[in-house]
């Protein structure tokens, strides 16, 4: 196994469904046709053929009754049919010479049928096709338009409203791979909601060919993807995980949430996924070994990757925190030192500038310059971006915070703010790593935080979730360090476009 | 100081804003304004009077240049003027015959001006008057229509487009205390984003009457507060603090958010309030004293709250897990470990009833019951009803968490689910606390979520934080039995209308 072939999943020329059915309800249907939608939208460019022995047509493109009666090559089939009848599809894709199969289908080695599963992937190996699943929801590829997530974006609930329920994320630069598949469809609606950007996801299910190995070798070279998210529940061929994971943690961070940390959750993990989860201290040593940044929950995974994908990482862990709230400055020191990152008072040069600041009038005499910076409830956009440019160009301080608490009556237009702070960052080409909070749901809270991230800087709603963001991009910045790629990895690194 | 005459700063007859301005950006106006708003809405049943020396008339009511001229009494000053003037004009309350004053008035202790402090109070307390403040934000009470924030709902941004700044809660239970006036702005929004309703909002300044002890004694007879939420950076009279907390704590729960935790976080707090934070252990110490539930960020601090208004506590530490998702099931169990809660194997007659679920077909053969109860992607609402009347009758478990994924094909109408289940736990009078997770930012997940929350049972975006609340329901049902007062709470225990 390796991840030769991979791509046949994520960018195929042809796709046939087979299973692909008239119900609306039915995975089959639900597949089919959003592809059809995808093809007509122009974002899928593969020729996509239904395959169904009982109909003539479905959703007015010709079905065929068996892939190998297709006029056209087929490079990937999606496999939505019960499970005995899988051995049999996959034999007549190898002989029309499928090149990869996602099998969506469930009932094998989830549920002991182990006979059935090693049956399927001997018959896919003497063919040399390649198999994501089975058991699993497959691939969502926004970029090329490949998507196999079976719950359709809208539920008609029982009153016939129409309601969002699986949205799809757009395109972007993080990809998630998770064994579990209501994981993955969970994480899904979170980035959606969150405005993250998905490069490619994948269910891989009861990973009989495909495995966590394969899809980190393959996604080193895959250009869209900066940040590689995974969610386990077990490992099974652990050396060569490592193996793989050890090389691609040089080149794009990986950030991985593991559950099954207690004995409760072993237990749970064991009977979901008839897997035995293993000692969690195992894991935390693996994790360490080949460099994956370990995250505690689904909050703390799409924070960090956040960082890691807008910021550069640090080799140092000195935070400068400027901020309107004292309250919301505390909170974030509290957390920086907790979490080991240090909140250094200023003294030398950049206390100078800062107290000569003070005492030109431009930010308040009352002021705390010592770090936090605190600007108070006088603070003003253009204080901002005076002290911002004082902590950039400073030697005190590694990664910067800004707290930009909407509310205060200076910051008459948070939004404006937002864009002066992104443009001043780019001015210095991003020298440091510049993360941002403004807090709460109000609709200036909102529009302040989304232009934070569209400038490249990455905010949150609540100083904790920032600095823990931050602690992630000098973790990184050290495990690069120790593993002498930082220099290999910042000369790569270019700001998102 | 004690809580005498404090009803007067929440529900006075009459109130006069001194400094009224009628310069718009002027808190003098903004506060004035939406007093007169609130009183235009029937909202504010007092009379609003506006003093300032140098105007006839602001926004068509009346100006008076002295409280003094005012034809009617006078029971809440608002004091908007610089901190100079403040003894002149305290002096003049008092002769009116003012019962409450709330000082916005900045440039006291906080800046070293410790002597004018000082005269303020000597003359409040010559005159019987009680303060808020100096250097407040002041109060907020949605049930009353009495608002002295003076920032406004609204910003006008560079482009002239009117945006949500600082938007009010609705009106609810949840009482909140915050010597940071930033912090209690902050919270007031992201309550308003999480759709958490307000009892009473105090921002007490420098506190140079009015204390958090004082206001925890009037908390305790306020109908409408059902948990008090405090934000504190210092504790001054900590004796009478812990005294007052550990009278009000049996009655209310009160969940504290202590910022200044680490070195830093104190020096910080330190140059914010002039005031020191003392070491972390101490407060601990202090909590623990006066069984106040503590609380690690804002999000924290508002999930607790969350369940602790709409739940009643539990004196057990069992947890049963309803889940469709076998990761999120995962996530649960560990967290509930982690935090010192149990998940316990199921056995006896709930695991016996459990199995016959299963083996009539009831929920999915492939069920795993043993706790987290995962009823698979299978799932169907009717599937979550019928165990959920498992669980609730169950002597196994204590506490019920429902994660309700809602993207399965199954749950056809997530709304229908959350209220059949609101319906399944009013049925038995909510004979358990039940908590409720649907993940992401879909209008499905978002809906669903609400109406959870409608329906009585606190929802929660992750079950990470589901799992926090829980503990704190038991932390809190732990702590009321050890002071021998549990079944008094449960007596006057009943469901939020």
């Amino acid at each position: 196994m390796s991840s030769e072939n991979l791509n046949y999943f994520f960018n195929p020329r042809t796709i046939a469904v087979i299973g692909a059915s008239r119900e609306s309800d039915k995975p089959g249907h639900v597949i089919f046709s959003i592809l059809l939608d995808n093809k007509k939208k122009g974002l899928l460019k593969a020729n996509v053929y239904p395959v169904n022995p009982k109909a003539k047509e479905i959703l007015g493109v010709k079905a065929y009754p068996s892939v190998k009666e297709i006029e056209d090559d087929v490079e990937l089939a999606i496999i939505v049919v019960p499970a005995r009848i899988v051995p049999k599809v996959i034999k007549e894709c190898g002989e029309k010479g499928v090149k990869a199969s996602i099998i969506i289908s469930a009932g094998f080695s989830e549920v002991g049928n182990k006979e059935l599963e090693e049956e399927v992937l001997k018959t896919a190996k003497a063919f040399n096709i390649r198999i994501i699943g089975p058991n699993c929801i497959g691939i969502l590829s926004p970029w090329s338009g490949v998507d196999t997530i079976f719950l359709p974006v809208y539920k008609r609930l029982n009153d016939g409203k129409l309601l969002i329920s699986t949205p799809r994320p757009k395109p972007g630069h993080i990809a998630l791979l998770s064994q579990s598949g209501a994981f993955g469809t969970a994480a899904i609606d979170y980035m959606v909601g969150e405005g993250i950007g998905l490069s490619i996801f994948v269910s891989y299910g009861n990973k009989a060919d495909v495995d966590e190995a394969d899809l980190l070798e393959y996604l080193i070279e895959h250009e869209r993807t900066r940040v590689i998210l995974m969610y386990l529940e077990s490992i099974e061929r652990g050396r060569k995980f490592i193996e793989v994971a050890r090389k691609t943690s040089v080149i794009k961070p990986i950030i991985a949430l593991k559950a099954g940390r207690t004995t409760g959750g072993s237990r749970a993990a064991a009977s979901h996924t008839a897997a035995l989860a293993g000692l969690d201290e195992v894991y935390d040593a693996a994790f360490r070994r080949a460099g994956i940044i370990r995250t505690y929950d689904i909050e703390e995974l799409f924070d960090v990757a956040k960082a890691l994908v807008m910021l550069p990482p640090t080799s140092g862990g000195r935070i400068g925190i400027i901020t309107d709230g004292g309250g919301a400055g505390v909170m974030a020191t509290d957390m920086a030192e907790l979490l080991g990152l240090e909140v250094p008072e200023l003294r030398g040069s950049t206390r100078e500038e800062l107290e000569r600041l003070k005492s030109n009038g431009i930010i308040p005499p009352f002021s705390s310059v010592a770090n936090p910076i605190d600007l108070t409830g006088s603070a003003t956009s253009e204080m901002y971006i005076e002290t911002l440019d004082v902590l950039l160009r400073s030697n005190e301080v590694d990664i910067i915070l800004v707290l930009a608490l909407h509310q205060v009556p200076g910051i008459r237009d948070p939004i404006d703010l937002a864009r002066k702070i992104g443009k001043k960052v780019k001015e210095y080409n991003f020298a440091k790593p510049v993360l941002a909070v403004d807090t709460g749901y109000s609709e200036a809270a909102v529009l302040e935080r989304e232009t934070f991230d569209r400038e490249g800087i990455p905010s949150y709603p609540i100083p904790e979730r920032a600095v823990r963001a931050a602690r992630a991009l000098y973790a990184y910045g050290r495990y690069l360090t120790k593993r002498k790629k930082f220099d290999d990895y910042m000369k790569k690194w270019n700001p998102l476009d």
